[in-house]
């Protein structure tokens, strides 16, 4: 096991009905500006718990924060704030509200950075520069769309001219998150998936890697894997679809995933993630598609590299006992992908239209950003980024 | 999965070397009580790591700290307190020091609570009356012996006049502790047995209940079991014993196993501590000794109300696939009592010199204590309590 440093104190309120604790939990002085999506909320009856519960409260909204949030969006919550002198953020949606509600948190009170030699006071510098931030609004946050674990830890990713951007900070670490698992069955089945693969390739990118025999982080990663294939496909199915303990377990282990627990203390790999995060940038693809594209080529390419975890994976998450060690290695990615099938995900480039011409962009996008050396060996260069890209034709 | 309300925010640092930082986590300006046992840490380095790690610091220090630590001890450490007005308190030890320093820090600031019936400044009020504290010294911890969980979670237990009385509170939670492997070479291998024997049991008294569908609770469960069951023999081999990552597997086991997060959401039993801390407080037999006689017979006496999840710990935790029903519980049962045997603690009363007229005493102590509804279904009567007691002969 590696050395780690560990925290994660988000207050985690976990079932059906408990979305009314935020009158509790969002002090009664404060000057709350609720920030949301598109509307859903509207429909799906979570706004107005959240009105009722903030009856007491003084409270503003700011809404349109739109997937893989903009920057140029994000900057216009600034007015507001100023305006009515905002000290609280209600994030209430899934991961690119709550992201975004991060990134407004922190550019409010962002004065720049006097150490850095590239100091100022634009808070574009924090994406851009990857200025640190010294402080931040306070955020509580609704979880609607379990996937990304951003209610319960300190990421972000923000969106500017089809770049994707992360910042990182533990003072935009939601101080609350309410997760009620019923809030979901108003998501589209599109969303479901997305949600369950991404909650998914979160913990392949801090499972399978190279081992340093941390068998807590290595089984509670399988007990997540565990779960999203065993849930994520009822999550779909008339039959099941409706049922709160399957949504409850998708929830769960959706934040568990990626609240800093299972990463700790193990190498992590995320070069399916960097390369993901262009094919969303070039061409729009959802987060999670562009994942269960990428990851099943990183899986066939890095053979070599990740064997010793990929035959533990075949052995622990798909009970593959059977035939000599490239046979179980192969059947693993196969159910992989088939997983990722039932999930109703692409696995391939063409599924979304794409074809080998359309890999040099990726790749100079890839130079561009400086994602020149991937991987948990940071040894994917963009020649090997290619022969992933080409794998997933 | 029942609704749960779950929050964790101690800082963990991890590894070897790890006890420096306590130089920036604890607040230079602060008047630090450091308080320890009996000394073994001066004998194995971790005293002198950790004075100087506080070299920038005043401190003092308060040792004498005995296993199931007295009232009467934890008392004596107010006075050093209120002469030297410490404001901080750096807990080096294993869980009966952490338990110790959570009480001194509760009792240093307790004024009684006007809102009981029973109010008055007593600090025995805050064991005997259970009065909620509303403030407490903040507390640091450096672990050295991987057991209680006691290290990040909010609960103490006091012995006065051979009676363990519980309190707990998120005030007296550590804001960091220092889980170093190495420090644990030291340790007696009845220390290292007793650990993981007790970590093994606090992880089934929040597992072996009965199911509410928490597949990743169910999953992180059986993970920290599986580690126990492989790494806690290898702590004893000469061969093995010094392994630094049989020991870290071990620490991160055992704070995992009692630090809230697999018992969020799923029922929990607790009848084997219960009826454990009688032993101790009867006989000084060791709080893991008591564990390992006592839960065998929870597990025979209760195979009827525990069947599911038996069958579930015998197919997960064992890979038991074969036999009708009870012969795969009982073989599950057989297992766990050899890996008691195989961690060289007792698993009958007999093995401790207790028979089956010592039985009376246990029975009218658990009754005095008001321990007559035990169990994740509050059903386990005394009269079921002789009953497994009886079992344990």
């Amino acid at each position: 096991m590696l050395n780690f440093n560990f925290q994660n104190p988000t207050k985690i309120h976990f079932g059906e009905g408990q979305i009314s604790v935020i009158s509790k939990e969002v002090p009664l002085d404060a000057r709350v500006l609720l920030v949301y999506g598109g509307g859903s909320i509207k429909g799906n009856g979570v706004y107005k718990q959240v009105i009722d519960a903030l009856s007491e409260h003084t409270f503003f909204e700011f809404s349109g924060i739109e997937p893989n949030p903009t920057y140029d969006t994000l900057m216009k919550a600034q007015e507001i704030i100023k305006r009515e002198n905002i000290d609280y953020l209600l994030a209430v949606g899934g991961g690119s509200v709550v992201d975004g509600a991060k990134f407004i948190a922190a550019a409010a009170l962002y004065e720049g950075n006097d150490e850095g030699i590239n100091a100022g006071s634009d808070p574009w510098d924090i994406l851009a520069k990857q200025q640190v931030i010294t402080k931040a609004l306070p955020i509580g946050a609704v979880l609607t769309l379990p996937a990304t674990g951003s209610e319960s830890n300190g990421n972000s990713v923000v969106t500017r001219d089809g770049i994707k951007l992360p910042f990182s900070s533990p003072l935009v670490r939601p101080l609350f998150a309410v997760l009620d698992p019923s809030v979901t069955l108003s998501l589209s089945d599109r969303q479901i998936s997305n949600g369950v693969v991404d909650a998914f390739v979160h913990t392949i990118e801090q499972y399978l890697t190279y081992s340093v025999n941390g068998k807590v982080q290595d089984r509670f990663s399988e007990g997540l894997l565990q779960t999203l294939i065993e849930e994520g496909p009822k999550a779909l199915l008339p039959e099941t679809k409706e049922n709160l303990e399957v949504r409850a377990n998708i929830m769960w282990s959706a934040t568990m995933a990626l609240n800093g627990l299972i990463g700790a203390g193990v190498p992590q790999d995320w070069s399916t993630h960097m390369i993901g995060h262009e094919l969303t940038g070039a061409f729009g693809i959802d987060h999670a598609r562009t994942l269960s594209i990428v990851l099943p080529a990183v899986m066939k390419v890095r053979k070599g590299q990740k064997r010793e975890k990929l035959l533990q994976y075949a052995a622990r998450v798909w009970r593959i006992t059977e035939g000599d060690e490239n046979t179980r290695i192969d059947k693993a990615i196969r159910l992989t992908e088939e997983f990722f099938e039932t999930m109703q995900v692409p696995t391939r480039l063409s599924d979304v239209d794409l074809a080998n011409k359309d890999i040099d962009l990726l790749i100079e996008r890839l130079g561009q950003h400086g994602m020149t050396a991937l991987g948990e060996h940071s040894d994917i260069t963009l020649e090997i980024s290619r022969e992933l890209l080409t794998q997933a034709l």
